[in-house]
């Protein structure tokens, strides 16, 4: 979220959904999406055994969306403050190469992985859904959270998504991404179409 | 769905539910009838443990579904992107034996399958849930989404289930069939019946 | 379901929820009240593993609702169609003896179940979700089915809990049957209470 | 609970929500906050695996807010029936060192605790879900329980949430909890700017 947004606009932004032009170009400039993982690419459910976490639970459109956002040209990322393997291997499937887990400090880490790469903020998107992601979603120029997000998170948001999270969440992210990226062949037309189905408006 | 139905159409079809007479006329022909799994079979969960994915989550209802089409004389199929032993397992469970797993390019697949079976695309119905679903569905005569589906699949789909993936769509899929076949017996009137009483009229 | 009800009355019936006298009455009889597992006790979602099943999931709230209908002297049993060692386990912490596994002949185990503990069919409950319930649910004189249930389960049942299965079914119909037992101290009593509670009456 | 409510304060209260005064001045006295697990820390189900309960699903909001009240100075308690390695492990990664398993009596259990921590009833706290957490609840000062709850544990809560348990009911407890603790710098404010932001309210 850019700084100079006052609480009453991101209050009001937050429920535009998916159609404001003004986030679309935000979006188009996008070089680096970054996501945090419980609660945005799973449903935050935390599935314990006798040794501690044993699964974590992803979504085959989330894991769609977000190839198609790679293959397009924009850089994933995931942020975590937990550490599982399972957050590797998903990565690993989905071909993220950016993967920092057991830091809390997300914002950060964001700023770093940022410089790292040599992009600036307004190349920077965040999805997060908790306290710990509101630095993040502060310092990126566009910030997603989920409707099963805490009050905070929602509150610091450019964008509530209406799926939640480890539900579609992050594919409503990455179509919503491609929808506004400049057209590079079937993928992003293909997804603008889905797009403006969901939001019942006639495909292009 | 067959290629001269346009956009329109299919938006207008897709809200028909499960009482259309052309839908019905078209069900009856059916021999073949393939699933996509993940979304589909299941509710897109992807449980992941430490080494990749650990647990695919079926549905009990799908399963007594699925037998009773098989009974039928229907042939079915599962055709995938993934690839996981929990798939082959649950097939073998329910007597299915065309499954193809880990292949994206799923128009290509479900014609190949066809030839091989000697079938005509006006005997072939196909169930999935987004985009590499696509071009199987607008093969196959009558294609299934679900209601939970990428809005690319829904827009193709001839019917959008009521119920969604892994928790009862491949269950009104295999009614909604059985109900159209030329009654063959007990199986066919009691699905029939089940299937009136879903949607509030009296059994036959 | 007695044989002499028509389906009008059981359509009329099913939406009685838990406050019919008459219903009451039958419950106040029961002597075995025996469940269907997959989608009664659980929610029907089957947890395949590489070699199978891997896991049921059941529900704590219906666990001590059992426990209490155990207590209050009504023989408990479970009858379903699969095989697994979880359902034998659960069934073991619950103190439940009578466990028929891989049977999907249900109306005939019940009734040799029956027969077996010097029971008529007017002291015999039984809850299910799909066809294979049917019989026994037309045989038992209380029949139970769940909102998730198939249609023609719901059909055949007296009572469709409010809950669905795996998520407090099995609870409602615990409470209700303790709550038309004749008050056998505070057990009854209570539940009579949580009962009221939850349909907005004033408790007792 | 305290003692000296009727039956219908109780009613009227549990709809207040989070924002009633005299509740708040209860939850300022808090020194000792004791949970329930199954259907409170998780959604009550009970994943079975051949040897019984193989894991619990705890939720990551959940684990936020609890550990920001500990920070805050409030002792965190466990007291649940059942016995698992999985919530011996969920304390331990989360801090909560007050650990009782096993057992049914959780009033005597959550009595004896405050008694060994030199607390009186008007410092302690309780949330349950079920009929063996009631005499917990009426000792405890303030009582919470979650919408998936028996009747008879949301008739004795001062408050229900409205998150069920297991997806950020914990989380409403702990944010409800902070707010109205005096101001100890960053947590408690940015806590209770998230209650206000999810009633609707602006942020202070």
């Amino acid at each position: 979220m850019s700084t100079q947004d006052t609480g009453a606009n991101v209050a009001a932004k937050k429920h535009l959904g998916l159609g404001n032009a003004a986030l679309r170009a935000r979006a188009r400039g996008l070089k680096l999406m970054a996501f945090d993982v419980d609660g945005v690419m799973t449903d935050g459910r935390l599935y314990y055994g006798p040794d501690g976490e044993a699964f974590k639970v992803f979504n085959s459109l989330d894991g769609h969306g977000l190839k198609q956002l790679s293959r397009a040209g924009v850089v994933l990322a995931i942020i975590t403050g937990r550490n599982s393997d399972m957050v590797a291997r998903r990565a690993a499937d989905l071909g993220i190469t950016h993967v920092i887990q057991g830091r809390e400090d997300k914002g950060i880490v964001l700023q770093a992985l940022a410089e790292s790469l040599e992009l600036a903020p307004h190349q920077v998107g965040y999805a997060g859904d908790d306290e710990p992601d509101v630095p993040a979603m502060a310092w990126a120029h566009l910030a997603f959270s989920v409707p099963n997000g805490h009050p905070c998170a929602q509150q610091e948001a450019d964008i509530v998504t209406r799926q939640p999270g480890g539900q579609g969440a992050v594919r409503e992210i990455c179509d919503f991404i491609l929808s506004a990226l400049p057209s590079a062949g079937g993928v992003a037309e293909s997804v603008a179409e889905g797009v403006a189905g969901s939001t019942g408006s006639q495909p292009a």
